[in-house]
């Protein structure tokens, strides 16, 4: 495992090309691509565009002229393919924790008499939170290897996410979803740690629901809008419980009724985020290019030569993802009880991953603009500030607001 | 009410130097800021930085180091002056439907036994439309004369926009919240057609609860972010339900139970749209700068001009708009049976106003880029178009998806 070792992978990398497709600033080496993916360069152009001609000079006539009123739904049917799905059954809509309240909401009123939603502790936040402020209904966590057994006539969503947001560990999305089709609930995935890195067969898994998040893998910039898919055999009988006009099937008509749309518009609520849109469709474009079969190899890939460096180089760090690829995502954390000062001290060198609390060092391997050499030399500064212990100075302890 | 004389009156209006701040596509004279707010020409740049600089170099780093995490508090601040909030009581998220299920949901929350949302029939349809989806509630809907005397014990908020978005027609916030109130119910303002162009001063009014639009008056872009207020008196008690990770007490510690953040921030869902509330401040700041006082001036002898040459040139035309300034907003609608054709005629010549299904032509006149001529041209198109017959050609009657 030498630095020419990595460069001569990073030569034969079929996904190579796709580097020069971002913008990445000089001296850095970003391993965060899986809390704000980087900027694809064309996206400036894009946003230029989007905001002198189509707004500046369009102005309202945009709406028809340069397709805004359709956005959520062209740029939903892009998405489709990465995840198993048609391309009518994604919708692109508000924030990843706004779907997730639609979708409960939808899944809740479809199955009266239960008030269950199931989960399991440490998913991300926000899916737990959202489902704590469901009214009528009462979120149940159980420990993963306990999900299963735990689905009961009471249940009536089961909501997991796919890739977890710290471990990177994945769930067996068909088989959960199985288990809690075979009691009568339905089954909400969150992808937004999958999407645009790891593959997803919502088709093939039968699922039932899903969301997703825009700026992650996608790239579509910070707080893009997120994606909601509903399977079509579900598409005549949920509604929007966020039934704003957007939704309508006639928006334009404004009459004093809602009737929801048919298909996936009716999951819609406000009026589309039309600039944010312009820059989430670039990001999507551009893994659809790379296509996720070649995304997947280089991720395994990727994912496999940072453990074995850090085994190799770091022995003071614990592997907390799962070991074998096919279980693991697209992010590598390790436990250790000096993540925070780690992770501060490789900031300052340029290599750029995360702390999550308490005590995790997360590392985002982006198949589209990592490298092998990329990994090699984040390893490198890891083991020198770990051998030297310059990672213990008072600098790397502070704590901002926000990480 | 001749040309001259309206140049007379724009060469010492003392907004004048404001259309220069604005980019105006050549040979358009764009009568709906009321539906989408021009763009401000400082927001090109300030776009191009938020995409290029702070998200394409600063990454993830950008959260704190560009106080992206704040933006949604800092831009609502921006906002409260311009309301009669304190800045304290405003933040800027989602979008205006979003954020009124949030305050319905909250309302009825904290008005347990009652279960009414009243309002008024031909409201902004999205406000009826998100009343309509609120789980465990009822939409009632009164003429607005019979308002004050619907409210009884069972209404547990009393919903209204402040400006209608078709007629321009006033609400007095002040007694409707006094008489929601003096029931035990709630008043929730949608200040959409309002903020930017209208005074609005919910301190002084003691209203409750409002929401509002980015898009509009504020020239925040295509879908902008929309805000919400909350009077001080209740910020403690209630509680968003759509209760997301960016409105817990303390996010980055990644807890599973959801506690509700102090203030303001409690009412945020997702992460902030970064790139879209980059637009929005552009457009607030040019509002602030301008002066409320200024703009409300300048807002009711524009309007009053256009009704005059209105009146003189077109009598084939029925004001529907109050005649009184002070009972009307910022735009000015006329019935016609012709309304459709009538406003694609104009819109082939330059002339954008729109068209509000079934029968009204509605001209949004922005103070800070119209001036006396831009309506004097404009009432002269309209005035040939009548008086030649020329709306009647056949490519004026099609009718696209969206108007």
């Amino acid at each position: 495992m030498t630095l020419a070792d990595a460069k001569a992978r990073d030569a034969v990398d079929p996904l190579r090309r796709f580097r020069g497709r971002f913008c990445l600033p000089e001296g850095v080496i970003y391993l965060d691509g899986n809390s704000l993916g980087a900027l694809p360069a064309e996206a400036t152009a894009r946003m230029a565009d989007a905001v002198g001609r189509q707004w500046g000079d369009g102005l309202i006539r945009s709406w028809n002229a340069e397709g805004w009123i359709d956005a959520p739904a062209r740029i939903g049917a892009k998405i489709a393919p990465l995840i198993g799905a048609a391309a009518h059954e994604v919708i692109v809509a508000d924030s990843t924790s706004v779907n997730l309240a639609k979708l409960l909401g939808a899944a809740l009123a479809a199955r009266p008499g239960r008030r269950i939603i199931l989960s399991e502790p440490g998913n991300f936040p926000t899916d737990l939170y959202i489902a704590q402020g469901m009214a009528g209904a009462e979120l149940r966590i159980v420990a993963r290897d306990q999900i299963a057994a735990a689905i009961d006539d009471n249940v009536a969503v089961l909501m997991l996410t796919h890739v977890h947001y710290k471990s990177a560990a994945v769930h067996d999305m068909a088989a959960l979803t199985a288990a809690a089709q075979a009691k009568g609930a339905l089954a909400l995935w969150d992808l937004s740690h999958s999407v645009g890195a790891v593959p997803v067969d919502l088709g093939a898994a039968n699922a039932d629901l899903a969301v997703g998040c825009g700026y992650k893998y996608l790239n579509g910039g910070p707080g893009a809008p997120a994606f909601l898919y509903v399977a079509e055999r579900h598409q005549h009988v949920l509604t929007n419980p966020l039934s704003g006009w957007m939704g309508h099937a006639a928006p334009f008509e404004f009459t004093d009724s809602y009737a929801p749309a048919p298909g996936m518009k009716r999951w819609l609520t406000g009026t589309p985020p039309v600039l944010a849109l312009a820059a989430l469709e670039v990001g999507i474009d551009l893994v659809a290019q790379a296509g996720m079969a070649a995304i997947d190899a280089k991720r395994r890939a990727l994912t496999k030569y940072l453990i074995d460096c850090a085994a190799d180089r770091c022995p003071q760090l614990t592997l907390v993802s799962p070991a074998d690829p096919a279980h693991r995502g697209s992010h590598v954390s390790f436990r250790s009880d000096n993540a925070w000062p780690l992770n501060a001290a490789l900031i300052a060198r340029g290599i750029i991953g995360d702390f999550r609390a308490p005590d995790i060092l997360r590392f985002g391997v982006t198949p589209l603009y990592l490298g092998f050499a990329d990994i090699w030399r984040a390893v490198d500064h890891l083991a020198d500030l770990l051998d030297s212990g310059k990672w213990d100075a008072p600098e790397f302890h502070a704590r901002p607001t926000v990480t």
